[in-house]
């Protein structure tokens, strides 16, 4: 997963697409990168780690001037982790100089690629966002054109947003995988992967970029709007709503928030006949869901866990003498709280189940009673192919193991996971729109054809 | 403000350590360093920044071996931030190598050092700790007399953890101003600022280190224990519930949590006559709090609010035409929940009131109906002389300003302060405790005398 | 300028080329960069500095294995300073893995650049090395096919090391302007910018790779070796042995040392009527010059300056109150040696003047009564287009002044060259190879076409 | 060994300080520290590491603004390698602020210390400096009596700057052990330990420090200048015109270079019955006394040795089959001059013997015919106290063995050393000053009693 956000026609648009990136630094924390152009050259900053850390006033007022940016911060599923892959990318082809950002999955990478390699291309990454520049740079005809015959033959997940001289180009998949927003501060236009981003940084939510749309900006004007591409419905990732997305942005007309407290009230529905004496969540993803649930339920709300946010990804290695410290470092159990009580646990999804395992043993050990343990999304059954860092099919617990089965490896009292049709309905504001979202990982039916080495 | 935790007779003192101060790292962000005993000759490594980024596995295992150890994380009230005032303080005397690590303000630290200075003492430091060194090389005596001669001179705030071969040493002045605490892990004793600490690297939380009490621990063993001074009660500082500690450490047979929950409940009652639609809490301190005053008053409990724990400090000088930028890019109101809202908002206290007015104009601007403001402690009046980091009087604002025209400063609809009898009531578990508390910042009225330099 | 190596069937592949680096390093302090290969997948390592800070034993043994290796040492000669132009370029395409280290300057770039944007290539460096990655990608055939093919469309100076999975490839422009030598360790074949990298590394020197040659080398065999494109006569850049190269390394059968000391004998011949009292050089370039000076002369030999390797480069700007600061720091004369003495100063070559000026300013202070300037080269009056970083013509001190002049303009008592007949002699260990130098820098005469933007 | 400068009077104090610190930076690369004083409160910056590294112009111009300035670089002997051995020490005792560098070794150290812990002092560091100090501190009257009265408490070798407000001091223990000069820059005096610094900096020099003296200095003006300790004869370290000082330092009025080269005459005259091919150095330390023994014998001066500056401390860990690789890398023989030749091979001193070992060995490989060994000073018998960084006597080779047995163990043809009279006499420009040398190296007579624990 990643995020992306552009900015034009801004005298800060350096700063603000740094403010954006912080605010989207939840879906990438591995590189972060912004290229600027509309002044002086195209240039491009980026580096391993942390916005706060990578961009700093120094840089983003002297080494980054001009009026149109592009951000990217990346998370990366696989060990290439290496600055090599760090985006945006700039490149220089017949057309100029142009910078690409990209959020998503091309599945049918390899196949373009192959024949790519074919016509003379030289790949410098091994990421799948380099065939798009090679299909830009291939084209012909006006901007416009060539980005959308570019697009047109790429299949999969793809939120972009692109920088020319002074234009940006905000781009989606036909199917809407990932999200992508359009906004407004002032005079300049923003594209983002979250409304958040463009709040934040103290612009307007006009709009989701539409399925299959390509959005051209220039000095403040939307220059051109065009669908590029129609598929048969639209299906945008669920998992954005349970999981990835902040909570304070806008999908499908309500805020991501608001969705997490009805997945929370739909589970309590499900689950009225379980007494407890608390519902509590996972933080932070639990949170708004145990939140539903208490309000639907009336078992009393608690914050059982305090979650220390000074604790580092690599402290140290686990010896089997210091078995628990990992985990309760970074949560750690109230034992007045726990102690004795019936407890509803909320979280947001099982994916391997080893972390739920780790967390209920420390909430055992607290004292806990009896653990009900719920889940705000159905079980997990398939990988993601469209950007989500889901593991592959073997190391999901739920494709492998009945509930029964997983109920006795986490050692909880129940086990209860949202209905799909509960999900979705806690997604769409509006009943509607319940047919457009892509629930693959729950059903094992994809939206799109994937082809195996995807 | 600091940290301090100390472990003796453990092969992994060095790691427990580390893993103490991360879970003390909210008393200081400033600097760390652990000193090791036991095995090797004592040494120190301490650093400027988080604990995460100075210790790691290489540094831990192979930098300090020993069997006890103590560590200490630093807060920099002042400008003197330098790795000179890092502590622990390793120093070599006529009674060995010794070090030493210290939480709190010696008040009588000028006339001291006046003294020392005619004795021909050198100081290589700016902190106030380095006089009990001096104090401590001066006496004549057992360990345990040497400690006690020289703690009966100072006056103030200091919990203390003293490393000396392998003996760890706890001490803490006769009022108590600042937290410590008894644990013990397996066959070793743990001293630490909260009990927090203790059981999170794993072990129990005995009981507080008294008031005026010495504890000399060594090989698995209390040595000795005594009440090295008296006075007249303690007085513990009460700020310590309100914002500084961890919810999940116990002061006074409860857990901090509780009585932030309590403080809530009891301002509920203070305020039954103000109806609202939602309360919510400023994150992260006001939030037990908020929960109480929603379980007394039954109006319903919102978190409003969206933090992001990727800002730094340092981000970018807000300039004017980026004024909200710093303030939502930390703390962002979600739209939903507070538009058109009336909301009682929950902090735990008003020190400058700058920060509070910024977020409470972000909420207005965020579409909030009516903000009825309510903190979980009394006004601020006076400056703290021991350890907490208050500005001087002229810069609190309930120092030099009515209610009145703090509301209208703040450009809220109500603002209510917690009792000073309902905020004792709610950090005693047991009404007999309510007379241990230094309440000075709220009544000017100091527990000890104060020079006119401290 | 560049230096290149390339070392092939050797389980100390990385640290043997990092050696070789370090070895080269003279020839570019900016980046560095190593490609592995041959047993898992190519991978480069490269970043900005010196050898010895990037490439420590962790990442030689840990981060880089294989047996087959190619590095770059680089030297910017423009602002375009970055990492992105840091060589080898390591890239995938049709042929696979390939990887690439250039030490020259391709004059026909701008050319074949609009060419390749012409058929959709797509450039991620500012760098001319990239046409070539390009072209190889866009050739059919087997691979000398493919690298011969590709070679035959470049004009101008390039010594290259390409590597692909377990073969190494070394290739020579057609003019042979670059040095590049074949050598052998063991089984290991090794292919270098300069012999003595060959030879610090343990490996003895074979023969020069030929102008217009490529060598395939694998599994410790010479493959093919063929000349892929022949030209009129050889013309190998003189300045390699006037300043550039290692003294240890073998130029045309002597060493650059011997080379060297011939100049300066030659110079003495030529100035048999200057009578002196020392002769001295200016470290480190004239230091055998000035011994083959003495030699020949009979004026005594004096080392009369102090340099100092500490001082790096960008320790303070120079203002007008510290002025001759910079300058002594780097290089002070010892008072004792200069004062009230007649001396002979030589040097390599006067480019812009103004170090010498300084030089001769701070000798004159130290006392100096008379100062003979000679150099062991002609006078230059024209830029290198073949990778020798000279500047403009504007720049060049000669080229616009007569040596009067300049004698006026450095306040010296005599300014001798090295006249070009004797250079070459200098340089030839044999009179009959005396006509295969490029001297364009001291005649104005370039053996190639030089295209305008070149 | 150390290396310490001062200055005072002067609105460059801080950066002419930094540049002296980079000109004595051979004196010890460990750590560097500049304190200073005269505007705003003293303050010290140090760091590990080089000169160049860890000063800049921000740090010089903005962090240490001041008038009067003393710099400290450290060479460490032990593995106490540590910042906070790291000097200046600044310390704030009963005569205000006050910060000390010192080079040298007291020999007392272990008694006065004893005594001062019963006194109560405390130590922060592990350097013998720091009784300094406290003696400074227990000390009463006028800032030059204080200081007389502590400095005549020490014995053994110490040179000292000392700061306090807007004076500089400079002290020399009685002996004379180690070099301190006096010079002056305008209207700033500077003391320096080698006269080169003063010299590099702009300065001239105007004398030594005189043994047993203190110069007090403030506003330009010596203030005072006495002898405040009178031994029976001066013994300064003949080590330093051996090897250690710079060559363009005046020493007994002439430059070390002089005294070099004197050193080679000398050895040509002992050596006259030897024949060979060529002399040459061992670079860089026999460098002078190789062209000396060269004007002597008449035997062809040459330089037949490459100097790699780039290759840092730790590249790799020699391992069995890259066995010379370290070894070459930074000294490599240039074959054309070494091949089938007698060589008389001139270094400053044998130590432990296995660094020539190697050399020679190299020189073998290289085809050398005969090797002639010759040091410029007599067989190291015995340990240094007084500051030098030589082994214990259980490791220095000609203490242990004939010479026969070193000429087997080197696999040189023959084997000379320097008289030490021949030795005295070059290092004296006058023979009346023969009698001022410490030779106890040599000879095994201290000039000073010497305890054990020392």
């Amino acid at each position: 997963m990643c995020g992306i956000i552009g900015i034009e026609n801004n005298e800060n648009a350096a700063v603000l697409a740094s403010a954006g990136l912080l605010t989207l630094q939840h879906r990438g924390e591995e590189s972060a990168g912004i290229t600027i152009s509309g002044r002086e050259k195209m240039r491009t900053f980026k580096a391993m780690g942390l916005v706060s850390r990578i961009f700093n006033e120094e840089i983003l007022l002297n080494k980054l001037p001009g009026t149109v940016a592009i951000g990217h911060v990346r998370y990366t599923t696989s060990s290439k982790s290496s600055l090599i892959n760090a985006q945006p990318f700039q490149i220089n082809c017949i057309h100029g100089n142009i910078s690409v950002a990209h959020n998503g999955n091309i599945t049918n990478f390899s196949k373009i690629k192959e024949l790519l390699l074919k016509k003379g291309a030289i790949f410098n990454h091994t990421s799948d966002t380099e065939i798009l520049l090679h299909l830009i740079a291939m084209s012909k005809g006006s901007l416009t054109d060539i980005i959308a015959n570019s697009l047109r033959k790429l299949e999969g997940a793809f939120s972009l947003v692109i920088l020319k001289d002074r234009t940006l180009i905000g781009a989606r998949d036909s199917n809407g995988f990932r999200p992508l927003v359009l906004g407004k501060i002032d005079n300049s236009y923003i594209i983002s992967s979250e409304s958040a981003a463009v709040e934040v940084i103290g612009g307007k939510y006009i709009r989701d970029v539409k399925p299959g749309e390509i959005i051209v900006i220039e000095d403040g004007q939307i220059k051109k709007s065009l669908i590029y591409k129609k598929t048969k419905r639209q299906t945008s990732c669920i998992f954005e709503q349970v999981y990835f997305s902040r909570p304070d942005s806008i999908m499908f007309e309500q805020t991501v928030k608001e969705a997490r407290v009805k997945m929370g009230e739909y589970l309590a529905q499900q689950m009225k006949n379980i007494k407890a004496d608390i519902v509590m969540p996972v933080p932070d993803t639990g949170y708004f869901a145990a939140l539903g649930f208490s309000r639907t339920s009336g078992i009393l709300f608690e914050n059982g866990f305090v979650r220390n946010h000074y604790v580092g990804r690599s402290f140290i290695k686990p010896s089997q003498n210091l078995r628990n410290l990992t985990a309760t470092l970074k949560l750690r159990p109230i034992g007045e709280v726990v102690s004795g009580k019936e407890i509803i646990l909320i979280d947001d999804s099982i994916v391997r189940g080893t972390t739920s395992k780790r967390l209920i043993n420390v909430l055992k050990e607290a004292g806990a009673k009896k653990i009900h343990f719920a889940l705000s999304c159905p079980t997990i059954i398939g990988p993601c192919y469209y950007g989500i860092d889901t593991p592959s099919k073997e190391h999901l617990i739920a494709a492998n193991n009945s509930v029964e089965k997983i109920i006795k490896y986490l050692n909880v009292d129940s086990l209860n996971f949202l209905s799909l049709d509960n999900l979705v309905k806690a997604c769409s504001s509006d009943n509607k729109k319940s047919d457009v979202f892509c629930v693959a990982c729950f059903t094992g039916k994809y939206p799109t054809k994937i082809s195996k080495s995807a």
